[in-house]
């Protein structure tokens, strides 16, 4: 299992990044890790005697995209950076998968620009895994394409089903389109198309039709549909108001306390831990052929470790393969999608 | 101050919507309420002898439109329902406002069937207020309007300053496009036309451009402006995740405490009744001529209470006459929506 790290990407690159990478590598004695970056800084990082150099190759890139940079005008302007040449690297199948805590709008740009998406997967979606009371479930698109069609929209659906089942063990996963009321007919025309797409074609009862942004946390579906304008706003909602609620808490729920104020602020830094969103190991950019994990910007060395496991477990279970088979048997969308014009 | 009150929405009405009209009479003696519903029923529930019954009037409405029924269809086939009676009372000039916690889109579509919109407002947007870090800020829309066009945006803009300066007490208040990015240039048509609309007017450096959706609760826009689907969809994932934290923190914070327990319980039930979106009193719809609120459907009496004395201010602070001055000081808007077609 060959993945590709972009050593440079992230806010705090690369010392943790290349951290992550050495304690992925010895949890996962199947993986190999390319470092992708300032060849000459990154193997300063790394012991020459440590035990898992011999899975830890370097590739360099000598530009960097900077997390505040335009995508389009970051990858144009510099040849040679860091996410250019990691997509490189999985475009010619020297790897398996690529990992990235780099600028978001790049590492999605650069992997339209190989136009390397699954048959029939018309654009790439980021899914992110969102805590619920029911468990994980997972939304997408968070921001690959802010003005996506219906049939984006259906195919975002059939790939997250397959990923709720195969990677989140859910036996039967059910899909909710993300609308501002239940009933039928609700919503704009982008999400009424949708509908109609997903009643018209087969997916065996795990469609459950709109569901309303109250429902994500209830655990509602399994699979939030909703488009990358959208999810990306509510993801980052979710991130606000989980900092804003927990110090809330920490002052005016733990503030009061006397004897057991450390017991209490221990439960709810392990709390905050357990539902931090960067502990899932970053997004994947689902719909490309190979495995692409988009992580957050801030990650620390834990970050990068699972998100390089998600990377390996991902290939590891050849989603991609049943995605594309789950797309085939549904041949009344390439009429849909024509009828759409 | 006379304001209409839909005595037969919401999910457990009347008796708690007529008990709330009695506490908001008992609190404010200027105030005189018209409740709207079935008289017979109503007048029940009254004693006739209450001090308040001089200032309390009945106005016979027959029919309802249910919490789930469809806003159009309802209207139609219902001429006699009791919002449509309360914007009869709105539009005749009988009340100064109106206030109901029955069906939103049936409240929102009475109100665009009246067209008695305020000068230079082309549609009305529901405003709500949000609690963040540094105070409560407003956001509109949240679900009046799922097509906005980028003028409309624009006035949600002034409207919600206007309202955030007279109503927040907000000195300067800031105005924040929900976006999914800061730089310039980020999102989708609508949001990049939307800036450009608000660079070309004179906003007296209120305009901060775009905010993301982590800035809500962080306070770092006094308004935020954002499409109905958006903003409906960014309320509810709020209500949702604010459910879904208070749970685990009951559970997994306070659950672990021993003697302390029923001290941090009772800190979290105050700190949930200080956030709870209902304590505000439900949601104006501005731009209309007069005063609307809407309430939540689970809209108890204080929240109605709350809700007729928001209506009652509102309308004494003469916020219309503040918005339309503030739009008619704009004449590069008329062209700018022109020019977009």
């Amino acid at each position: 299992m060959r993945i590709a790290l972009d050593a440079m990407g992230g806010d705090h690159a690369p010392n943790p990044i290349v951290a992550g990478a050495v304690q992925a590598l010895e949890k996962d004695p199947e993986l190999e890790v390319f470092l992708v970056g300032e060849e000459s800084l990154l193997k300063k990082l790394v012991p020459a005697d440590h035990p898992v150099t011999s899975r830890l190759h370097f590739h360099n890139a000598t530009q960097v995209v900077g997390m505040e940079e335009s995508p389009a005008i970051g990858l144009r302007r510099k040849p040679d950076n860091s996410i250019t040449r990691s997509w490189q690297l999985l475009a010619s199948g020297k790897v398996q998968g690529i990992v990235s805590a780099g600028n978001t709008g790049a590492m999605v740009a650069g992997g339209l620009f190989t136009r390397r998406f699954l048959p029939h997967v018309d654009r790439p979606a980021i899914a992110t895994i969102m805590p619920t009371m029911r468990g994980p479930s997972i939304m997408l698109d968070v921001g690959a394409n802010v003005h996506p069609k219906a049939e984006h929209l259906f195919q975002y659906g059939v790939m997250g089903e397959i990923f709720a089942r195969h990677m989140l063990k859910k036996d039967k996963p059910t899909i909710g389109l993300m609308n501002v009321g239940a009933e039928q007919g609700k919503g704009n025309d982008l999400v009424r198309l949708t509908q109609q797409l997903f009643s018209q074609c087969d997916l065996q009862g795990s469609f459950i039709g709109n569901i309303e942004g109250r429902d994500i946390h209830r655990g509602v579906a399994d699979v939030i549909v909703t488009d990358g304008f959208v999810g990306n706003v509510v993801l980052k909602v979710c991130e606000g108001l989980f900092e804003f609620m927990m110090k809330m808490v920490g002052k005016e729920v733990i503030g009061v306390l006397d004897q057991e104020k450390d017991k209490a602020m221990a439960a709810l830094h392990k709390l905050v831990h357990t539902y931090d969103y960067s502990e899932y190991g970053g997004a994947p950019l689902l719909g490309i052929d190979g495995i692409c994990i988009i992580c957050h910007g801030s990650s620390g060395e834990r970050a990068i470790k699972n998100a390089l496991s998600l990377a390996a477990r991902l290939a590891r279970a050849g989603i991609n393969k049943l995605i594309v088979e789950e797309l085939e048997r549904m041949p009344q969308l390439n009429s849909a999608a024509t009828n759409q014009g």
